[in-house]
């Protein structure tokens, strides 16, 4: 098993019996996911906003319009995080402390650094849209040099992460487990529902096998 | 209307259209949600992390065991930001780069304080689980004082915020709309399965009133 090395900076301190730093694991949560959290420091305040990636070996690739205030001040810094979430359910215990939600997070810490070259950010762009929705990269218009210009790519080295998971049952302290309240899992679970066509759509076009595999995966 | 006043710090720079400041339209996106991302700074670092919430009025209400490293910077600080995001949709074009999701975010500024005070504690506690799931307060075993002594209570008054809402369809360029390539929306929603009851539930215990609402608003 390969995992990331503990830091100060990485080290899950609370709940550490639901914490890991294995490399397969944290990389499963990150394809599971599609938006991550990324944090910035802007004026001494920390804010964090979501933005959607792609994967590909310890390479995370981000990107946006030149001019994202976000992706620019990373840049300056040179360092980033990003959270992933995965909710998996409503843990509803007997008693108020007991609650609890089962999920899967990881959290990432590396360097960053634009991608000034055309042929990497279009790689980087192709692996974005394939974590997105795999088998559509191919079946769209090619980019034009102009669009490509005006996207920046960012690719972000992870350089250590942890993952926190939670995926047990109700955990009652023993003597409340006789008591007349119902305890159990609600379990969450985003689907997708069936593809709407463009209503420009020439009725010609059906939908495509790449976006029915996907439906069938997640419906 | 009533809106939030507009800064540099919760001014939306990109997507200007997406952007609004309606207090009633941020609220109802905080009320659909359950999960938001606090951003601190660690070491220099901005570093983000869910947390579920409850919201009463202007007052977003967190709580951890005494000793979280986040909630206790925060708390140091005085101020917090904090973003929640629901994914409607992944909106497909016929070109990369309008390719784009459909979803409603919140992003909140504010300051911080621990609660002190008892009765404060439980009634915020209260917020949060009815926020979590409606009905089951009344419905559980009553706090222990210990566990109440060992609960970090924050409460979160929001001085101002912003929301950006993508909620219409794809937006290709006019030149590309006859191209013979699928666009349309994949609609995303987070859903509900059917309760699972805990192992050790005496088996006379049925699914209560609360829980299959629940439910039945999320299936």
């Amino acid at each position: 098993m390969q995992e990331y090395s503990k830091s100060k900076l990485n080290r899950v301190k609370r709940g550490q019996n639901r914490a890991n730093y294995d490399v397969a694991q944290i990389n499963a949560i990150l394809d599971s996911g599609f938006i991550g959290f990324v944090s910035y420091v802007y004026k001494g305040n920390a804010i964090s906003l979501p933005m959607a990636y792609g994967r590909k070996d310890d390479k995370i690739y981000l990107h946006s319009s030149q001019a994202n205030r976000m992706l620019l001040s990373l840049l300056e810094a040179g360092e980033m995080s990003m959270t992933v979430m995965l909710l998996d359910a409503l843990v509803l215990a007997r008693s108020g402390l007991h609650h609890s939600v089962n999920y899967r997070s990881a959290t990432l810490f590396g360097t960053v650094k634009v991608l000034e070259n055309d042929k990497e950010k279009e790689e980087a762009l192709e692996c974005f849209m394939d974590h997105m929705i795999p088998g559509r990269w191919n079946e769209i218009r090619p980019m034009h040099q102009h669009e490509l210009d005006r996207t920046l790519v960012v690719e972000m080295t992870i350089k250590t992460a942890s993952a926190k998971i939670r995926d047990v049952g109700v955990n009652d302290e023993p003597e409340d487990e006789s008591l007349p309240v119902w305890a159990g899992l609600v379990p969450l679970k985003q689907v997708a529902l069936s593809p709407i066509s463009d209503e420009k759509l020439n009725k010609d076009i059906q939908v495509p096998n790449h976006v029915i595999e996907y439906y069938n995966m997640h419906k």
